[in-house]
């Protein structure tokens, strides 16, 4: 029952020992980078699916399934595209016993098996916009160290993919998906900031990539999705046109929209504390667990009291579980603690008998709730600790930035940092050798924290067009 | 608008095309045997995963999944199961530009994925029973004509895998199984018969294979799913050991249960009909569609009738569409038949006007509901499709079976056969060699039809020890 490693001093192995006391994954399968989702890992993830296809879904989107493997030629049509792919992903060879004619590619993203398609299914103005998504696993021969959740093998990944008329309505469709990653980041308290990646750093055969940062302790920074506006990049080597009202034929203008299980490494890593996972209402595997105190000399009237609030809650929708092994208390506090659980219920044979119980929030808040409906004083609780974990969420977030004026100061960086930029690609690159990192790129919409009006450069100081950028030490 | 070809007579070019004109895959991806889920065959088959997900879960067993990529050393563990998959795997041999230390086998199914791991989750019969599912998408390298839903190279799969502590323990979970299988078929109206599998055409690996099994015209047979008992045929080599009660390490006893997307054409193939598909509600994208008749005279009354009952349709949980399209009536008809909507509502002005509407179900029935609660009369004539069409497919099914009583009544089957068998494999290959198929096997539980006591063997005719079989075609 120690504490984990202090999550500031030592982020990584405090991240992956939260992960594995959670028993979130297995990381015992005997391919590196490639993970088990256990039951309750899984539950999180399906949990967080449901957020991902409501959000998706409500903006008019609609799920498809591609194979997941993908011909070679069809694989090398974008020029960018296979340059930023080549080194790292999977190939099969071979089916049986024989050598295949084309080798095919395990998908690492999905444009080049979607588009040779969509240039059928797209014929007239009719036709579009096209919005369709699918979550699929995908796969990179990642060499670097893997990690949990964050950098993997095999991915569990959402991705949007849709075709509009023209450049306005492609960009229409990367806002309306900044707001549909809104209301998920909202759904797991997580804030984070938009940020249109510098030219150098775009995604291999985008006209310009918005990346979903998130800040996890010092200058650290986890991109959490990304949204592309791809113009008619991809849909000139794949042959997507459309007829117009006047009959011009055109080529469509594409987006795409991608997010990934790393939503729940970022929440691990986001909101866990010296004592583990602490999870949202809305992707915790229990929302609630019961935990009676069982007396000798008082008989099951707690455990019974247990069974029948568990009973009312499910009827209510809470997922809950009553922890009736032969554990101690305290074992069962560490254990679910550990595993992120929003609100613990500890019912003693005095409180059963008197119709209350003690609430812990995961958040450490400890009341006692009741005589009276026990089912809606909890449900209250359950939404008063989110808001809670928001609020805390928020305050943390506001602290992970802050202005520097000059390059030196970006070396030993303890937060993410707001600097003035000209925006050309020589400035940037000295701020990211001084930072030893990322220029994460220009936010859109308002800053995490106001630093006031750009001044000159932080590099070479012109004052000319400068505007507010990011960087930091994406992980 | 032709109709498709004949069912009974060209059953395969029947189901090719009624798959088609419903648009539930495109197959015109570049690679054999994989195909694209549209929107529409998506809708499908999220169904369906809710009901094997529903049905499973109430049985106790809990999701997980496993990586898609084994490798080569995991897999050739046990010596009957590669040898019945070597043939037909997928290899990845390359990652980047690097050759494979070891190769990696793109799962055609996860015993070999999961048991390795299994043997570090189980240590006592405290963890016991493991009853975990997955569902995820398995490779075969087919080189077979491929067929939409029945027999592709990529194939999205349902697998549990169970270990139990003992052998009757492992028996009883196959049964539960069989109950759980069942919910499903009753939920698609779908009848099938549950074959113990000859010995000679078990699953590679297994001790006893029971196969759910589908007549879909003539002697021909659709396998819907498997059960299999593993008993410790997997855990010896596997090494998943377990200390009992007494202190004494065991092997666990295992069992599978495998159905797939073959349940989406195995509805299509039983219910469809020369006008197309015919979706049972429980897994219809489009339970009702709604087809105003606009009249340019009466203005748009019908219209604002359609979306009005659609909206309190919603609210009930319907799935609902509203074809507001410029098309002539006659041709949404058409369209929404071949897709296999299970009710079609007609809403003309003065329909509108009297607060009626026509009802037309997929099985032909038309009548005028209302004027009253409209919803609740619709919510009516869904539930009575389901038992009509149910009602059908008992009917139908019945007439799929008959008895022969001598090998040469067997070459030219029109049905399924029932036959007397002595129960040796010889006797079995005489028997597949004249019905120019295969033996089913031994149905569990009550036969299709009762054709009274068995006789005499009909290879060898001997009368001791024979018992039912059936004999058919697989597709």
């Amino acid at each position: 029952m120690a504490e984990l490693p202090d999550k500031a001093e030592h982020f990584i192995d405090w991240y992956l020992e939260a992960v594995e006391v959670a028993g979130l994954t297995d990381k015992r399968y005997p391919v590196k980078g490639m993970n088990v989702w256990t039951p309750y890992g899984f539950q999180a993830r399906r949990l967080l699916d449901g957020l991902m296809i409501r959000g998706i879904e409500a903006s008019g989107s609609q799920a498809v399934e591609f194979p997941t493997l993908i011909p070679q030629t069809e694989f090398q049509k974008e020029k960018e595209h296979v340059k930023g792919f080549d080194a790292e992903v999977y190939w099969v060879t071979r089916g049986g016993a024989t050598e295949l004619d084309i080798p095919l590619v395990l998908r690492p993203t999905s444009e080049t098996a979607m588009y040779p398609i969509f240039s059928i299914w797209i014929r007239s103005h009719k036709d579009l916009p096209l919005n369709v998504y699918q979550i699929v696993n995908t796969f990179r021969y990642e060499t670097k160290m893997t990690r949990p959740f964050l950098r993997i093998r095999e991915i569990h990944f959402f991705e949007e993919h849709t075709c509009q008329a023209t450049d306005e309505a492609a960009a229409a469709r990367c806002r309306s998906n900044l707001v549909t990653f809104q209301g998920i980041a909202d759904a797991l308290g997580l804030p984070f900031v938009a940020n249109r990646r510098p030219e150098w750093d775009k995604f291999p055969g985008a006209y310009y990539s918005i990346a979903l940062d998130l800040p996890v302790g010092g200058a650290r920074t986890l991109q959490l999705g990304t949204i592309h506006h791809y113009r008619e990049n991809f849909s000139r080597p794949y042959e997507i046109r459309y007829e117009d009202l006047s009959g011009e034929v055109k080529y469509v203008h594409q987006t795409t929209f991608g997010l990934s299980e790393r939503l729940v490494g970022a929440t691990v890593a986001f909101h866990g504390d010296r004592r583990g996972v602490v999870f949202p209402t809305s992707i915790a595997p229990f929302q609630v667990v019961i935990v009676p105190i069982i007396s000798q000399t008082l008989g099951p009237v707690a455990l019974d009291a247990a069974r029948a609030l568990a009973e009312r809650l499910r009827a209510r929708g809470v997922r809950v579980r009553v922890d009736d092994s032969e554990d101690r208390p305290g074992a069962k506090y560490y254990l679910w603690e550990s595993r992120g659980v929003p609100l613990r219920i500890e019912i003693g044979p005095r409180e059963a008998a008197a119709g209350t119980v003690t609430a812990v929030s995961r958040l450490g808040e400890k009341k006692s709730l009741g005589p009276g409906p026990l089912d809606e004083l909890i449900l209250q609780a359950l939404a008063d600790f989110d808001k809670a974990l928001s609020a805390q969420a928020h305050a943390t977030f506001r602290k992970c930035f802050s202005v520097a004026y000059r390059l030196e100061e970006l070396k030993n960086s303890t937060t993410v940092r707001l600097v003035s930029w000209c925006g050309t690609e020589e400035c940037g690159h000295q701020i990211e050798q001084a930072i030893e990192g990322a220029v994460l790129g220009v936010p859109e919409g308002p800053l995490p924290i106001d630093p006031g009006a750009p001044a000159e450069c932080i590099a070479c100081g012109k004052t000319q067009d400068t505007r507010w950028a990011l960087a930091g030490r994406p992980l």
